[in-house]
């Protein structure tokens, strides 16, 4: 055989089998977006470079984006991210969207990056934003949604947990180290984004090299380490007694350490992990009030999080939460007698759909031992035979294939007979 | 305002309007291939160059593709069609899949094409194919599957067709004019694909630039008029034969005219249309027989077709056949009384979502008009108000928005109340 023709690096091919976990995690986001009120929408997959350049952070435009000039000259990206989408959808119809506008979206994105575990350059993304009000119930309910999902999916509050801070809090208490400028700021953010990555020490050498004084990078290190801090900002203290009320309060924690880089956010600031740090994060938001004046429009305020297919896929298999699903999506297995006996099965086919059945014929009248071994193999539950004798007296045979519990129905009341055996399965 | 940032030419901002439409196609198109136990899968959006000029038309990989370098200096495609991904997984797995082979797909395709009616840059296509078996009826299947999701939206036969013929026919017909190597074979069957192109006159002149005899020409146009022609072809036969067991013969037209392009098709070919000849093709497919050997498999047949989303979007709403749906997915907006019962308000969005009910909240204390003045607009069709006199009585009001019918519901009762009224609205 000569060599197969490879996919990209970092793309999966979705057979069936693993189509069906992407479907799975579909309908569990769908499913919470929806018991919200939020509706979905979707971008288009790729936007202008210009996009990005007024939004996204510099790395992401400059070294993780796929960039490429169409065939006309114009510099067009594939979408590394949804959010500058989502500012420009709402710029464009600003005054025509009633508020709140809740939306929530599931696609792909890419990100040119090394492929490793839980990370690809092609994956999916869930969004879901809530824009046009500035009330923490909003910052809440969307931190609400995400964890509907995961308690929907079978997770517990002792495996996930979602970190919390506030962007305010930590610009006041950066602000209270004498660093008000917006690139001190920056360096400050920088800092406590790599205060889990680094040792101590080299935490302390990389303050001084970012030219911060050692009472600065102390004072960081004592308010990073208050567990209590949030107490001091009214937002957080209102987020978590809404949570409260939401009762998913056991989920959430104020965690100083979580500032989700630089770009964007404005307020309250979320990141879902797995209790045990086995993973990378399960999902990021929060609040951003500038969103959509940068690309042109008028300013929105909103709050929203991503979640990426992933990491959840990898941890949910972990612990044992995908659900066992059949190959085949049909109910029925129409085998073929021999192939004078094709017409009957097919008509036999169409009554079974009409019924409301899903129903697979064997193309080819092989021996019906063949037949039924494919049958088992695709996981579909019951098998049936027109054969001459059945033909002449009117009768279907069906069979389970689980148990081999085998019935002569009449023709007339083989849909119903199949439903029954379908209902009693064990 | 300041201008907003434009999308990509030929792609569609998916507003929440017209998510709901791609959305109500998407399960059209599940619910008919399921029925017939196909499994969802799907490839890359990001294949190789190398992918598509083994197995695409010349026209589409160098003229038609959005083909770039990524940041490893690696040709990449953003895909045109589905086939060539079909093919390599196909060849991956070759020996492991149970055949035959049922897969069908939903996802998004790219040409740089100039945008016109029907005709977008960015698109979304269904694909449905059947491999491992050359039986017959895996070609009726497939194009039952495609006018049983017809039929569903609620189109009949005396709106669309599906076009038929078969290639075989046509390379047997060909012969007989003589025409009998490849290079000669493809300048007839360019012309068979544009005598509904041009003029009687200039078809002449085109087949004679070609180097085609006039009594060839002539005898081409003998063939094309010729009705009955697929008598001829056993595979047609017996084709339309298993169409009138499926009871959906009436839906398809032999046609000698339709030939589906040069590339990949060996056997039968069939072409969706409206009869009113308003719209470019539905959509497209047919038996081929060399796909996955091209790609460095082993051989494998097949049958297949695919359907764009944009022209069925545009007849669909032609023929008053796209639904009416709300903006909002909630079923209730829970408002709020003042700021001071926002807690309240949350507490039994709570409960009516675990009592299996869609539920907004208005997330912040308006004027209580005002929140109802958005559920109406919304779409919502029920509303609550919990105020103080409510809360102390153990009561929640209800209000029916289209016919504002009002209750006043017990606490423990609610969800029952918004069932009975959702489910008796006119």
């Amino acid at each position: 055989m000569s060599s197969i023709i490879r996919p990209v690096k970092g793309t999966r091919d979705f057979y069936p089998e693993l189509m069906r976990k992407r479907t799975w995690l579909y309908d569990h986001m769908r499913r919470a977006a929806e018991a919200y009120g939020y509706q979905e929408w979707e971008a288009p997959i790729i936007e202008t470079l210009e996009l990005y350049a007024a939004k996204s952070g510099e790395e992401l435009v400059k070294e993780q984006s796929f960039v490429f000039e169409d065939r006309g000259g114009n510099e067009v990206t594939l979408r590394p991210e949804l959010t500058p989408s989502l500012a420009r959808l709402i710029a464009q119809k600003s005054r025509q969207l009633p508020r709140p506008i809740r939306w929530w979206s599931f696609g792909p994105f890419w990100r040119y990056e090394r492929p490793q575990k839980g990370r690809l350059r092609e994956f999916f993304q869930w969004n879901v934003d809530c824009l046009g009000t500035d009330s923490l119930v909003a910052d809440a309910e969307i931190a609400g949604i995400a964890v509907q999902m995961l308690k929907n999916i079978g997770f517990k509050s002792d495996q996930l947990v979602v970190y919390v801070n506030s962007r305010q809090l930590m610009d006041r208490k950066i602000a209270e180290l004498g660093v008000t400028d917006a690139e001190g700021k920056g360096k400050v953010l920088r800092m406590i984004d790599r205060i889990d990555k680094m040792s101590r020490d080299k935490w302390h050498i990389y303050g001084g090299e970012l030219g911060l004084s050692s009472s600065q990078i102390n004072g960081l290190e004592d308010i990073l380490a208050n567990k209590d801090l949030w107490k001091e900002a009214p937002e957080l203290v209102e987020f978590f007694s809404i949570l409260d009320t939401l009762g998913i309060r056991d989920w959430f924690e104020y965690n100083a350490n979580i500032v989700r880089g630089l770009n964007y956010y404005t307020g309250v600031v979320m990141e879902g992990r797995d209790r045990a740090g086995d993973h990378r994060a399960l999902f990021g938001g929060g609040r951003y009030d500038n969103l959509v004046a940068d690309v042109g429009g008028d300013e929105v305020t909103g709050v929203g999080f991503a979640m990426g297919d992933v990491v959840i896929g990898l941890i949910a298999e972990e612990y044992g939460l995908l659900p066992e699903t059949q190959a085949s999506s049909a109910q029925v297995l129409v085998t073929v007698f021999d192939a004078d006996y094709m017409a009957a099965s097919l008509a036999l086919a169409t009554e079974l759909r009409a019924g409301g059945l899903t129903v697979e014929v064997y193309p080819d009248a092989l021996k019906l031992g063949k037949q039924f071994k494919y049958g088992d193999r695709v996981g579909i539950p019951i098998g049936v035979v027109l054969g001459p004798d059945d033909l002449a007296a009117g009768k279907v045979a069906v069979k389970r294939f689980a148990d081999r519990t085998q019935v002569s129905a009449d023709r007339a009341d083989v849909v119903e007979t199949i439903k029954n055996l379908l209902d009693t399965a064990a």
